[in-house]
């Protein structure tokens, strides 16, 4: 079978790049674009060093929509949010299909743009076709799914640690905290003072703590779960590390439940799911993304004070895989009808 | 005039060491017995590098009650939970002026030893005149307290952190959840798999998420100030950097207030405190423990997301100095009727 | 075609581990007993976190000959130096195929065991028909090799910086400095004071700097191949970082020559080489470790200034996967005849 | 007395947060002008959170030489090579005492500049006047010192390494190999890609490796200090760690020379010196930048192979503090005739 010919737009940041090394060994894809406007001209190891000797003769462009057309069947946008919406209408109408890693087709509600990105979302019809593309809630949309919306990184880490909760409507919905915890490459490739190396090493340091914009995407999915309107506030905190998200989902349990009635819905919520592993009793007790890096793995676990009936879920994942490009890879290939895990069966390195 | 004499009991322990470092240059103290009897008969500059050439003949030794009362009169106790017992009756009987940095007098009510610590205490009465020592609380029993109980670390941060809201009852005091972050140094200087380099270099580890033993402190001195039972719940995590403890109270407040009030109270509360900074709309923004570093400062500040009435506290200090041996200098100088930042007049480095 | 059976002596280390991983999903061999007195009955997982759900039946067992010889056709070694000893010659003798990722077998004068590990060595005979298993210098050796003694990290980054200079003897084969650099992950699994996460992180620590073991293997294999005696000198550093090993190998050239002439050197020594990169003028200019992490790839690189005739080749490498593991499987890919890239085809993922 | 009036150029770096957090507490001097076009207006812990109610009515100013030249007696400038030529002669003129932590003025030889710097010095007679600020060597000739060039980082660690080999004449003059290993804040703090947290952190890179500029530096105190030239090769490498530089100085012994022979060397050429450690057989054995961060004490050391008479010397320094302001306040102290170590009594943390 020929490998299905695909395009990434942005590919120089962290995320391209990451979509650049996936995509290197897929078994029924592969890179024939990847564009950038700053480094156009250059191989794609001229920024991705990692990628030296992987691809020999693939170099940055700059965007051309007739050669993307002519040459690929799919797109992957790895743009700053806002800048997608530019494309995406021009790329669907042509007939490609189109995985959108940015915000920019997330929310079903044009109405949410407003409120949470400050702008009146000029294609609110492509917001109804558009799949959030989060396999454990929508695999069955995203067969054959035309537009995917992939997910943001801590929305990923949030709504995965609190569906077995919400779902079965054992905390309060109404007070839900979750508390990030990111590494450094979660702000992105672009130097900032606050992400300089002096400054950034060995910070805890709480950022958009009045209401970070990815809680937008995590109300819809879980109010749409459980059929009630969810309400959650999102606290996220650089700390170290390079990779990795940890969302801490505290809230408290309306009833008495056992232990064992929370690990069973767990387990029946990501029965079968290929990327979801518990972490309940075994070492190291609770998720923790030092162990999923590299890979599209999503830990999960939670702990109770039964005292308080407090209850904190927790989610660990690789902020660039399963919070972005493994992710993107993942509804990719359902999309197009692959094995699911597809150029997605990497083991995590220990201790990275 | 001559300087006190002091004694540090578990002086080859991270608290002890900088306990070593803060009396090396303190005006009105001198440290004359360091104990350790894994390294009794080495200079102290054998495990603690950082002192070399600092003290020049100071040597570990074994606990010798007899010399210790000769010799001093103050004794620092930087020894394991449950070891302190075994030496704070005896060292008051001789006339010592005692700071305890462990947990072992911390708690008024003798049991919550038996809840939270598993032992029934032994001393219920000197519960009685052990002093807590967070001078922001108890500053006036401080003066001259024969017996002071040094806070824990994530205590110390997360009561800092919440005394303002507590205080003026504007928060829930039933929902209440503090997520906090540590570095490496927390967790003491005995090697452990869990803080060997490459299993703890860029870990998010959520630990003794059912319920941390600094839990019982905090309640017990936020209900003190307001007078009725506060209920937190505090879930910590271990993340990068080797000092710091972030504190992020999280809760809802009871009524509409304006952020300025809010900032008020803060202000109001810690109103000529030598060692507390508000961290309120300038760069950084919110606390962060790396710009504390080697100092006995605790940044507070806090966030409000209104939306949902959320309002987040925070206070980052170093958990060795603000959270261990400078609080203890701090509180030795109030009862010893020194100047309260009498050792402790140390800039942080940046960055660090 | 049926799965090659191994055995994994010593699998709970840091090197066990990536044998674990990178042997899970090869396509033609598979772990069937991986053993761990301190573990024995554990799940794998249990103690590598990031096999959790990947290998769901494998649990560490006790050393047992008999089981092995049973079911295997191949040992990989992970033990200590001096504990490989006591099984390699069993496990020849009853006709496994060897490969030993200890110091035991690499040195072929039994006269350097006494010199630089202080023992005498058992077992000359089979000094002799070991192989040293860097394919770039021995791959035809390789071919069918018995038994194959692994080379250590330091060894394998020292002798692939140098190689193209001491073939061509450009350099003063007398005054070789190699200043290596190290991360954490070298020292192994087991918690130290040294390696405790806050004496560790941040240092720069020489390390055995009067003279390291693995001069031992760097001055025979460079020996050999330029027919004349090689003297170098080994001075490794303890840096940041938890993966990778840089060596910095200075020297001064004995004629003038032009840059393009070394390059020339290095590109003719590497040529075909599936796992060596040359980096050359384009970013970052001389190789990193940390563009090869968790992959088999070595870096190789130059810098010379011209003033002084002064050379220095550099090589990165990940010390557990070309430093071990990776090369541990590479060899034994050869050795079986299967294609030499088998498992290893992986891009390490950047930023990590 | 009263207090020496200062002013900093170039506050808002690195090494002017520096410079301020020493002189907060200095006995005799007191800074009240701070520099930077960028944050002019701005209160200095507007950059420097660090600061935050220490100085609390210091701001940020621009440069103007009248205000200067009427409120201080000296300037500290901590401004970019090649933009103290702007300022330091009308400085002079005006009767201040400069102490300049740039390049401008450190070589004797104007020729220098050329090779190294890329320019033609243009004020060679202030070159005549300048004294190259390192206590250790130029002690005498800093009493009442005009213009003071404080050496470099890097340079500073590599010739207090050296000094006690040169000097004796011990080692191969034509035959020495630096190797710097430093932290991320020797690049300063404008944010780059090379040192955004995410393509630093972990990283062990050779920079400036064909002759680093430094070198010219090196080499003319090392030749002054023998009367002969001394060649020297420096190869800098940015690791893991925000704050230190070691340079293993490598090299052989012209003679067979005793162990206690070269420690007699360095006890002499140290005694008496207020900042400089020496370490021996003692943990951790050999210099680490890690146990002197904070403070300006540098830390020296060495180790011999005595098979090939390859020795290296360590030196291990804070690169902002021994290597920056640390220095510059002590040459300063020593230039006013103040006690040398005034302000700089700073014991470093640990761990930190």
């Amino acid at each position: 079978m020929d490998r299905v010919r695909v395009c990434i737009l942005g590919a120089s940041g962290y995320t391209g790049g990451e979509l650049l090394r996936l995509l290197a060994f897929h078994p029924y894809a592969e890179v024939v674009i990847a564009t950038s406007r700053e480094y156009a001209g250059k191989p794609v190891h001229y920024v991705h060093f990692n990628l030296r000797n992987i691809y020999r003769n693939l170099k940055f462009s700059e965007i051309n929509i007739d050669a993307i057309t002519k040459s690929c069947e799919a797109v992957f946008l790895s743009l700053p949010h806002g800048v997608s919406l530019n494309y995406v209408p021009k790329l669907l109408e042509v007939g490609l299909r189109v995985i959108d890693l940015s915000a920019d087709f997330r929310l079903k509600n044009p109405e949410m743009y407003k409120v949470w990105y400050g702008y009146e979302h000029p294609y609110p019809d492509l917001l109804k076709i558009a799949v959030y593309g989060l396999p454990e809630i929508h695999r069955d949309e995203l067969r054959n799914a035309k537009l995917i919306a992939s997910p943001g990184c801590n929305a990923t880490a949030s709504i995965l640690s609190l569906v077995p909760l919400v779902k079965n409507k054992v905390v309060d919905l109404d007070r839900i905290i979750i508390d990030v915890k990111v590494g450094s490459s979660e702000a992105g490739s672009k130097p900032s003072i606050a992400d300089h190396h002096p400054e950034r090493e060995g910070s805890m340091r709480p950022y958009e703590a009045e209401g970070h914009r990815h809680t937008a995407e995590v109300e819809q999915e879980l109010s749409l779960i459980v059929g009630q309107k969810v309400n959650i506030s999102m606290i996220p905190h650089a700390v170290g590390g390079i990779r990795g998200a940890l969302a801490s989902s505290h809230s408290w349990l309306l009833r008495d439940v056992e232990e064992m009635d929370i690990l069973r819905m767990f387990v029946e919520t990501y029965k079968g799911e290929p990327f979801i592993r518990i972490v309940y009793k075994v070492p190291p007790k609770y998720p923790d993304p030092k162990y999923v890096i590299g890979s599209n793995f999503a830990d999960v676990g939670f702990a109770i004070e039964s005292r308080l009936r407090r209850i904190t879920a927790f989610c660990a994942i690789d902020n660039l895989m399963k919070g972005a490009a493994g992710q993107a890879i993942q509804a990719f290939n359902i999309a197009m009808g692959f094995e699911e895990t597809a150029g997605l069966q990497i083991v995590p390195p220990k201790p990275v």
